[in-house]
């Protein structure tokens, strides 16, 4: 375990972090958000787990920033404002203060980039990998937030970005293919920094009829808005964005590409009318149009000639 | 880990437990909060590690119900009233579904108690040890949060309930002592379900002047108030309340009891002159006065005669 005598060192190392005024410097045990009026808050949480969401050789500063950036992706997604967020953190005996003072600078740097604050926290130890808990806040105005159950035959679907990158570096930190250093850099960056879409998801207030961030693979959460929507999702494969550099790596393996997960773009529907290229050129990341909604159940992935591809049923591991 | 398959039970597991408007049955990836005029809301956030904070033995129902004791009663030190919960839950493979339904039915139980929801949630697997974090969210009238930082000399130190008890639960399960089964069940219920003081929070506020929730030991955490409050807090040993079945375990050994943590009793500072009698009647908890504060640095435990009694140092685990 780590020491004890480090944990009030560990707490010199956060309390920088709580800039706003209602994180008291950490000093409390709690914090306070004042209302916003006319505004709702928005709150997620996500877990990261050591060996499961990353690799222990993977860059503290990363991993915290990951962390981060996970859950603000689910914020971008409801179309929600960050504002702040807590950290719960269980430390293996092995980890030192050079790391944790690495992991803290990933924090401060994105606390900068998002305009976030930390506000609040906890530290444990561990027996086991080293595990930290997320909770984001941001705020929305009143009734505006970009649900998954929206969406309505004859919706047009939309995905930001590309799919399939972050699964394409995780191979590749994993040994696979033999890509140039420019691609191989670019989807392990791609797997380590996801780049959470909140310009967008702001944009599609109002815009959107469903969305959600693309954590599990593509066809996988496209499944969850097919079913609490209650509609039939038909996505035309050819459509899914995908980098070169992706491309270089697995082919024309879509399939695996929308199942891998980790991408972290935004997913959503919405009447085909709307001007999404405009909002897209506004938000300053290119989002592609992949298929469109019927009446029925499920997600359908089709070939050229329509032909539905058999999908391997991938796992969920959001509740 | 955990079989992918089951994470959609475990969804089927939750949801019925996500019962506020925001939460939408945690068919979104995050819940929305209407902000309520002329309160702040309070957030806070724990984790349990499985072998840290709780014993792979202990019933499921009493973890989850501990986990989320713990964190209302950081919410009941700062005098708010809470409103829902975020659960990120990592999972080792060998947990069985029945644990889980068991684990479930606590924390439903326990948000009849509250009056609480689940407003969002996490699920992932771990190699390691079952962990889980929990963060709690409460509304406080605007600006009446009760800090750690408001302790001024002349202020008399207060404290709920009794001390050491939930220690020497720890104990008699770890095999200590030979005492009788009431007294042993006394303790290991008071380990096992903690009793946020959160009716006594309420009625503090305006009239505590600094506050928090006894988990790491009455001793350190006192010094958490000391030092944020910049004042010396002077205990005497024998006002420390503690109970008959403590007694009978560890007899006259005070330092150890107020040491022990794990109480989640509220411990706090008033002028000596407020009422605090009539609130705890109204609250329906024992309140004892048990010292004072001057002005100074640390934290004194004093004997009858005023001499002080050596503390060793324990570990501070929240930042």
């Amino acid at each position: 375990m780590v020491r004890l005598s480090e944990f009030s060192l560990i707490a010199e190392l956060f309390a920088p972090l709580a800039q706003s005024d209602g994180a008291f410097g950490l000093t409390d045990d709690a914090a306070c958000l004042p209302s916003r009026p006319g505004h709702d808050l928005i709150v997620t949480t996500d877990a990261l787990v050591e060996g499961v969401h990353f690799r222990n050789d993977d860059p503290p500063q990363a991993i915290a920033q990951k962390a981060l950036r996970v859950n603000l992706s689910d914020l971008a997604a409801k179309g929600a404002e960050p504002v702040g967020y807590l950290l719960a953190l269980s430390l293996p005996e092995r980890v030192e203060m050079d790391w944790l003072h690495d992991f803290a600078r990933g924090l401060a740097l994105d606390q900068k980039t998002y305009g976030i604050s930390l506000m609040g926290g906890d530290t444990t130890s561990t027996p086991g990998p080293l595990t930290l808990a997320i909770t984001a806040l941001g705020y929305l105005p009143d009734g505006k937030m970009i649900r998954r159950a929206g969406a309505r035959p004859g919706d047009a679907v939309y995905v930001s970005g590309s799919i399939g990158d972050a699964g394409g570096g995780l191979a590749v930190l994993q040994g696979e293919g033999t890509l140039i250093e420019a691609a191989r850099a670019h989807l392990i960056q791609r797997y380590r920094l996801p780049a959470p879409r909140l310009m967008l998801g702001r944009l599609l207030r109002g815009v959107a009829s469903a969305a959600l961030d693309v954590s599990d693979g593509l066809i996988g959460d496209l499944a969850h808005i097919a079913d609490v929507s209650r509609v039939r999702i038909e996505i035309e494969a050819e459509r899914i964005p995908r980098s070169a550099a992706l491309i270089a790596l697995w082919g024309e393996d879509v399939v695996r590409a929308a199942t891998c997960g980790d991408d972290y773009e935004i997913a959503f529907t919405a009447r085909p009318e709307e001007q999404i290229g405009k909002i897209a050129e506004r938000a300053g990341v290119p989002v592609s149009r992949i298929g469109r909604v019927t009446k029925g159940a499920g997600v359908a992935l089709l070939d050229a000639k329509g032909r539905e591809i058999a999908v391997p049923k991938g796992g969920f591991t959001h509740f």
